[in-house]
């Protein structure tokens, strides 16, 4: 595999980082796996990692806000953003890998 | 401004079209503007969108499930994740512009 120090750009992921994070649970650090929004405080979390956290404290992992597990609400357009940002990063980063070297000796 | 009609990869936005298109409100087209969820059915809007169209008709534009105002739920991670998208794709894009032209006569 060519090692591609000499590509011009910064390295995959730039920018893109802060959208990652912000895909991401606070619990698992994963991506959103049916992402579930605490409508108290608009903190999001996979439903599997959140319901199992106010099995054992009934608030918010993040902010401590009172929370019980029928104050849960599905946030669909997270899961959605989660499968688009996968499929436009591998596209990305397919890019990167298909740029020529600018300082190759060919 | 030279035209770029020889670059390899395709043109922009690829992929990141399904992301840009799930970060805008389906009442204004643009980006969400403090985005509200509807728990009832995991739609969004924009805050004044959303409340304008309610105080005539009150269910979700889309899918029209009974809504009252005080349904709504900020939906906090839609507006940085609006914030981040819009950075990373300036970057983005300024990347295309910056990548020479690979059947440049020079
Ligand atoms: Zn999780
Ligand atoms: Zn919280
Ligand atoms: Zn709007
Ligand atoms: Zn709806």
């Amino acid at each position: 595999r060519v090692l591609r120090r000499h590509l011009r750009f910064p390295p995959f992921p730039w920018n893109t980082r802060a959208v990652d994070d912000l895909l991401r649970c606070g619990i698992c650090f994963d991506y959103f796996s049916i992402a579930m929004m605490i409508p108290q405080c608009s903190h999001n979390y996979c439903s599997l990692c959140i319901r199992k956290f106010l099995s054992y404290k009934t608030q918010c992992p993040t902010c401590c806000v009172a929370v019980s597990e029928s104050d849960l609400k599905n946030n669909r357009t997270l899961d959605e953003l989660v499968k688009s940002f996968n499929s436009a990063r591998k596209q990305l980063f397919q890019l990167v890998l298909d740029t020529p070297l600018i300082s190759s000796p060919l």
